[in-house]
């Protein structure tokens, strides 16, 4: 393995640790610890388990109780002092209701000198939930319909958060008089705390008035019940909390670019929000590659070109692969016959598409490599089919499940 | 017209000015005097015209005698003391072998202290050619068999070099013992001189064994002339020519850069080999201008960030438009609601795709104007209708033809 292959892992393993929910939250707590008092641990999210289990490491006694919801197998075990709830999720069941009922219950009268501990991550919109003016069945059909309207993803978060008695905010305010100190663990391009879960502990930014006019625009009926939950404004406003993004793509890319800095690359963060075409992006970063190698810019050599999101494959082949996989092979290309220089791309969650890869790496050699053994790197990519090519030349990056899922990162040195 | 709007198109047409041939060639001479003695002029190209005006205008007497072989219909009128020709492109005719002899035949007795000033722009392979060993109906059979058997442009022009009288340097060793000064204007992304008009006054790189091979590997039958032609090599090292490339893609991009500094931008080339998918390119772009709105990286704002290349199109709609229309409109999707921030995507020829536009510009509010009108982006890009739709909003860059192709400049601004 060449010295810049081995780099480019070293970085994405180290981003990747430091993105897991335990870490991330480990990290955070022993650096800044909580106001005295005691501590209630709600923890909310695919990642809920891991996240309590790491603040309840540190904090030990401190936390006088607390609960976790998670999705259906997402459990670990017992912690002690702490009830765990699995529930259903992307829809949400009646174990969600009667989980988020139980936190409401155990929040119920705080006082000022405790602190909810919410520990947030992907998933949490549907694991916790409690309808306001109407059953979890009606509201599924506003979303049903809104989705089958046209209505996209900000509208349809407007609607809902006016419709619960969490969301939008209003747990935090559930909670008052205590504080809450919020810690998102985020899989959402561009790290917005009011979108993370529909924030259940951040002020809102939508209106009733907005509400209405989304309901109105489609042409959505809803009853007096509904009308009247939806008079009711969300908290524009939180005095007791404060949040920290703790993990998120945009903290993963931070973290290789350190660890590039440490291992002798000047490192640049392009962009953290990538959402094109696996394939192009792939031949764009390889003429970046290509300026580096040329030109020497826009950063000076050795250099590391850090970028995260999640870049999307319209599946038209019939082969085997993912979309880091993708970007990897296509960038294979662009960056033939180039020495020194290699292009990583990974799903920081350790799955990439319908495989057990996390993604692909590629040098210079790669293309000629596959063309020796009657590969065309073309033709592979128009049949959707970079596992199987990857496989032959050594480019598969194997993690096995890493238990985050901060989307992914993208990665190219130039030495 | 926003301020930002403003600077962007500023810094497009300060580019395209830059990268007009007479104005590259000029710049260069102005700067740079030919050694002593006599100058023979020689353009070759789609641009030879201009070039060889520039260079006459400043060099005046100097000029012994030239020639210019240019496309029909490219020439603007006599040039005093230089014989002017027009020729097939891109299949090179009758005219092509007339002027091209009269060229060597013009250059053949020159002595150590005459300087061939050699101007080559885009079209020179078609425009100066001299079959050797074969007629230029062969030479053409040839290559079209190359093309149906699948051979990449790399493999043509290393057979195509061995089997010329001009190509691969040999103009140079014609001339020989004169100088040879020769600005290329490029139109290949990369800019190899070697590969701009095939080279006639560069080392060739390429072999005879490796011609050969390329026509034993694709099965083509070649008679003894052609043979005999093969096995005599092209020059690898010509000590008497210096080659400066006054106009490309990179230039321009350079050029771009320097006045989006003197307006007050902190300006990076991130590429001058861009050539994925327009539109992807416009979503990648796109995820850069958020990523500097957001956290003010890689450089620091305002800032430009500057690329070149030319993109690619697949036309699945029946709308009208350009790659550079389609590169802007899709950007406006990804910097939608933004303030501040421009992205522009121009042809330097004035033409981009059927039109009369020669790229696009769009903003943070582009892709709502186009909403309140009942446009949707989306639908818009997937009909390639891309002209109509910046029509209405006022995103269309028109300059007319400005008589030089280096490719695209695409150019973002966030203040």
């Amino acid at each position: 393995m060449s010295d810049v292959k081995d780099d480019a892992l070293k970085i994405v393993n180290y981003a990747i640790r430091k993105s897991l929910p335990d870490e991330a939250v480990r990290a955070y707590l022993e650096r800044n610890p909580l106001p005295a008092g005691r501590v209630i641990l709600i923890a909310i999210g695919k990642a809920a388990w891991n996240m309590a289990k790491a603040a309840k490491d540190v904090l030990g006694k401190r936390v006088a109780f607390g609960i976790v919801i998670t999705k259906y197998e997402h459990s670990r075990g017992s912690i002690d002092g702490i009830e765990i709830y699995e529930a259903g999720h992307p829809v949400p069941d009646q174990r969600t209701l009667t989980a988020t009922e139980r936190v409401l219950q155990i929040t119920k009268d705080l006082r000022s000198h405790d602190t909810v501990l919410f520990l947030v991550s992907g998933g949490g919109s549907s694991l916790f939930e409690k309808p306001k003016g109407l059953t979890v069945n009606q509201l599924q059909e506003i979303t049903e319909k809104l989705l089958k309207c046209g209505a996209n993803i900000v509208e349809i978060n407007t609607v809902r958060k006016h419709l619960s008695l969490v969301k939008g905010g209003r747990f935090a305010q559930h909670v008052y008089p205590a504080r809450v100190v919020s810690l998102l663990l985020s899989d959402v391009l561009g790290d917005r705390p009011d979108s993370i879960a529909s924030g259940p502990a951040y002020p809102d930014s939508t209106t009733c008035s907005e509400a209405f006019n989304i309901l109105k625009r489609y042409g959505i009926e809803i009853d007096e019940n509904i009308k009247s939950a939806l008079s009711e404004e969300t908290p524009k406003r939180l005095r007791n909390v404060e949040t920290h993004v703790v993990g998120s793509v945009r903290i993963a890319c931070e973290k290789a670019a350190e660890v590039a800095g440490k291992l002798g690359y000047n490192a640049i963060v392009l962009t953290t929000s990538l959402n094109c075409e696996a394939k192009e992006a792939g031949k764009f970063l390889a003429s970046l590659v290509r300026e580096e190698v040329f030109y020497n810019r826009p950063i000076r050599k050795p250099c590391a070109i850090i970028m995260g999101g999640e870049t999307t494959v319209h599946v038209i082949g019939t082969g085997k692969g993912g979309r880091n996989q993708e970007l990897a092979l296509s960038a294979s290309i662009g960056i033939r016959g180039l020495a020194n220089v290699v292009v990583a791309s990974v799903g920081t969650d350790g799955t990439d598409g319908p495989t057990d890869a996390a993604g692909g790496i590629v040098d210079g050699r790669t293309y000629d490599i596959l063309k020796d053994m009657n590969i065309d790197v073309e033709e592979t990519l128009k049949n959707n089919d970079s596992y199987s090519a990857l496989w032959l030349c050594d480019g598969l990056v194997i993690t096995g499940p890493t238990g985050t899922n901060v989307n992914d990162l993208i990665l190219a040195l130039i030495k």
